[in-house]
């Protein structure tokens, strides 16, 4: 089983078909970062025409049991969810709705300030704010993952101990490897851990040591260090892959609509654009090379099936659904 | 001049005449507390028809001299407002459409964190955010004004010193009087009248001592102890008044769509409710009283006319045009 914790590629069916040479079972695929409801509800709709058109490539995976079904059917199952909780704009009744049309993860800020909790490009962080806290409790509920990404660490640390189930950052590498600002502390890293959450390592080359010069080995060998301190049940692939994209796209990711001015975000002026994939990983037919290295830097081979997709399966089976009902109460029977 | 810094009421000709009956020469009105933009122009244009159907009562005004206007024509102004940038959404763009449709106060955050600015029943205040700087220097370009009536202490603290232009506070009192979580520090209250903003003093009974047992003259007391910290220049009247509302209507302003569960804000499980209003000021026709509060608590009648009106009308003179432009750059001549 081979899942991918993220992806954002210009899709077409190049990519589709480079999903079924790749190996690729599932893919987390973000369908909004500034869109608002009406908006995402569009890219839901395009998803449709997809699904429509190529059956024998894709299909919308809700629950882990879908993906177990695309995989049988040498199908790839596509599980929707959201870097920015503008889908829902300031509606926490759009959790459940978004839910309902297959959303099951979003993250909580994108790099700035949300109604919910604070990114990582922010001067400060508050920690989770009032809404924050109700529409944690509700994606709870209905069965939808707190990603916490693009998060500053505060906020992270927050969502962690105030989430009923675990959480997951599915595309970011340890700061202590690469110390760009998506990276996570070994503070955030270790008590996404005891929560039983699931940290997605991620390819995009500026969370990499090297960016786009970073070697397989080094990558596998910094997975290594961090199954040490994690624990390798907790670890999966989020590759974060923006294929085929304009650069234009890069700059909605990063400005939006919040801003008059250009903010580059991981990029600079001299490189505003998407920076070039690692050798090692160009695209989804590369994902045979990562269970290679993750071999070569001492994983054994069952080691190798979790962190290639095995923990994530596990994850979404155990976080896709309602939460489990509370236990009902139990009252002394009565003596009469 | 009588003018007053914030009302929401439920709107009717009974409403309009009582502007006509209390000497009312402008209000402004919010007509947006957590509706999105949509949902804003709905309120621009249900004012459309308020204004085609009382044209002898009541007339738009975007400017202080339509204010004059007005009054010259025996007609009261209305000046449009949001409590909340729920109206702009996430696209600083809208700063500029709304104040081309009307808008000219905006509160950057309304109890809760924003995508701007932290509210006053946040635990935690970081400030003003990334995407807040560039939203206020929009909004100091079109000519909107800051209001930050409901926002957290270091959040108006930074706004003050962030906006080019004097920011308002259009509905509070100074906490030192009564220590609600909604009135303004001496800190803040200073730093206003420092930057040459404006304090609306409120008649809401949450943000009145004794609430709605307070007297004419405790509130013009108060008035005249806080001109004497800001200057009687820097003081108007935001009555806050929420005339002829359902009950609903204040969980809407409360609650919105953010939490599923009840927040009582000011108020309590066991008084939900509107408060009702102190005596010496229950609607429009009382605004008489307060001109004789402020002249019996000692204030000339120069100075009673600058509380009452003339101070909201020289800083909507100042606030609602664009920004001067910049200097021209003094560029050293070509010896060329």
């Amino acid at each position: 089983m081979v899942i991918d914790g993220l992806q954002y590629a210009n899709w077409s069916e190049k990519i589709f078909r480079q999903f079924r040479e790749g190996g690729v079972d599932a893919v987390h695929v973000t369908i909004a970062y500034h869109e608002n409801f009406r908006e995402t509800v569009l890219n839901f709709e395009q998803w449709n025409r997809w699904f429509e058109r190529h059956p024998d490539l894709i299909v919308q995976a809700r629950t882990a049991d879908d993906v177990r079904a695309a995989k049988a059917a040498g199908c790839t199952a596509i599980i929707f969810g959201f870097q920015n909780p503008s889908a829902i704009e300031d509606d926490i009744g759009l959790v459940e709705i978004t839910h309902t049309l297959g959303a099951r993860f979003m993250q909580l800020s994108y790099n700035n300030q949300s109604l919910l909790a604070t990114g990582c490009y922010e001067a400060e962080d508050p920690g989770i704010t009032r809404m924050g806290r109700q529409v944690i409790k509700e994606m709870n509920r209905v069965g939808m993952v707190v990603d916490m990404s693009h998060s500053a660490e505060r906020s992270t640390l927050e969502a962690i101990e105030i989430s009923a189930r675990p959480i997951a950052i599915t595309h970011a590498n340890p700061a202590v490897w690469h110390p760009a600002l998506r990276n996570k502390s070994d503070t955030v890293l270790k008590a996404l851990a005891e929560s039983g959450g699931m940290l997605g390592c991620s390819l995009y080359p500026h969370h990499l040591k090297d960016k786009s010069d970073c070697t397989l080995e080094s990558f596998c060998t910094m997975i290594a260090r961090t199954a040490e301190t994690m624990g390798v049940e907790r670890i999966g692939i989020g590759s974060d892959l923006c294929q085929d994209h304009p650069d234009s796209i890069v700059t909605w990711m990063r400005v939006g609509r919040w801003t008059r001015e250009m903010d580059y975000g991981e990029g600079s002026a001299a490189a505003p654009g998407f920076p070039p994939m690692p050798d090692f990983f160009a695209d989804n037919r590369d994902f045979p090379n990562i269970a290679t290295g993750l071999a070569a830097a001492g994983f054994s081979a069952d080691e190798v099936a979790l962190v290639m997709g095995g923990n994530w399966l596990r994850f979404f089976e155990e976080s896709f659904g309602p939460a489990p009902a509370a236990p009902a109460e139990v009252r002394p029977m009565s003596v009469a």
